[in-house]
């Protein structure tokens, strides 16, 4: 019997019919229950503290995240200790927040909502449709397809890039390589963030970035907040060259303070883009699949890292 | 040679070469510039009140209209001439902003623009994503069926009522009729509301209709503000037991003091369904098409009344 925590007691019931499988139920708050655990699946919320207790699970052979971001787990992975991301849970979430918040930033729905605070009808004809625009979606993994995927009937062209280039799928002609920024920049009017964060994506777009894409367009953020360089973004929207919808920042909480609240063009959502009622029936059925590969040979299917400490 | 007048300089430019037809600029605001014009395209937005100088145009025998609602215009339509509605121009726009309205609300996007406002990073955990809705579209004609393919890939259920019942497309496998309504709602979480206002229509959504509709669930009007019993929709939300989203009000545009605004759990955009930058490129399109008609055989192909005054 393989020994799996979970941390959430609804979750060890509702696999509790895993063959192969002995669930414990925790939450990483404490010290683990047992000293047998094999599987970690830590919880899903506002946890990166509680990576240090890895350490504390002398057993521990692998954690399946159920996060499709990896970077704060990295370096609290033990030495041989498998890291697996949760690729999938998130995209319908994540994508459906991606393409409304272009709608929302589009079609003057900030806008609207404070003129409703005054009680102010407000003519906003002429604003720019989704419709018609020229997408581009940096970072093409799952998440990225699916963001495609609801673009594909808003009569919005897509292009797709991804850290190197490669085929297309049933929606893009080809993917292209993040090299080809520079050039693709310009014609793009509606730009969509979610690649991961690391140290050869940090500070991406940055103010050569900003500069290349065409005044008055829109930068959607839904990857981590470190991809943009902040300061340079509060730069760009104040001088009314972008928008931007934003549902990660750097940092993260933006404390009260922060231009960024009070930057003209900027709209903010505080990290949700996977935390709905979406989360957990697809958290459910991915770790059942996830957890039964595992019995069944070892290793975990979407496997990112390997520690080495 | 059959003469058209066009409400903008600018079409009058796009469309000059169109064949049987000359075409004058007329918006309305005053007298016909001449009295041999056949066909009247009016202006797009608020100009109701111009519509009685329908009765100024000796030759008059057809009215083409560039929005989807006819109502105010028909009360001024002169014996034996033609009404055609501009279906299919707004289907892109007003579509887009329903599908933004419902991922909005859904969302949280509301609130994370208020709590921008006081520079709050506000914690909203759990909301209900728009995936895994139940979603009724309320008059299936051509921009219910643009709101239907967009929700397709976002993991809704989708039913589909018109006036009358009828079979499917290669989206739904029937289309119900208006009187199932009171079985349909119980089962339906997200409620758009894309029909023509009528005497048959009017205040279809009352008391009754939004008891029948589940706890929390969400009303998007991007109709006509008259579809909804405004007192009966404001109880309903202020009892917590419905949210609204809504482009169109009644009455409208809502004056300051109207306790819709203030209504917790009701977004109001200013009736912008249509009026984007998707707008003249589909409307000049659909004017070329529809013109083109009307020379070769005197007919317009979205005709929806005649007038018998």
């Amino acid at each position: 019997m393989t020994v799996v925590s979970l941390p959430e007691e609804r979750w060890v019931a509702e696999l509790a019919d895993l063959d192969g499988v002995e669930l414990v139920c925790w939450d990483m708050s404490s010290a683990p229950p047992r000293d047998d655990i094999e599987v970690v699946v830590p919880p899903y919320m506002g946890v990166s503290e509680r990576f240090a207790r890895f350490a504390e699970v002398p057993k521990l052979r692998a954690v399946q995240l159920v996060t499709a971001g990896f970077e704060t787990a990295l370096p609290y992975l033990p030495d041989g200790v498998v890291l697996a991301n949760g690729r999938g849970i998130h995209d319908t979430s994540t994508a459906e927040l991606a393409v409304g918040l272009a709608i929302a930033a589009q079609r003057g729905i900030p806008q609207a909502v404070r003129a409703q605070e005054h009680g102010e009808w407000q003519r906003m004809a002429g604003l720019p449709s989704l419709a018609d625009r020229h997408a581009l979606i940096i970072g093409y993994g799952s998440i990225g397809a699916q963001i495609a995927r609801r673009l594909e009937p808003m009569e919005v062209s897509i292009t797709a890039v991804a850290s190197t280039a490669r085929g297309g799928d049933d929606i893009v002609d080809a993917v292209h390589g993040v090299d080809e920024l520079p050039e693709l920049l310009p014609d793009h009017d509606v730009v969509f963030l979610i690649l991961p964060l690391t140290d050869a994506t940090r500070h991406l777009v940055d103010a050569a970035f900003l500069a290349r894409m065409p005044r008055n367009s829109l930068l959607v953020n839904v990857a981590r907040g470190g991809v943009v360089d902040t300061d340079a973004l509060v730069e760009a929207c104040r001088a009314g060259h972008v928008r931007a919808a934003l549902d990660v920042t750097d940092p993260e909480p933006l404390p009260e303070d922060h231009p960024l609240w009070t930057t003209e063009g900027a709209l903010i959502t505080p990290h949700v883009g996977g935390a709905t009622t979406a989360f957990e029936p697809r958290a459910l059925r991915f770790l059942r699949t996830a957890l039964a590969g595992y019995v069944s040979d070892g290793t975990l299917r979407t496997a990112v890292a390997t520690g080495a400490k």
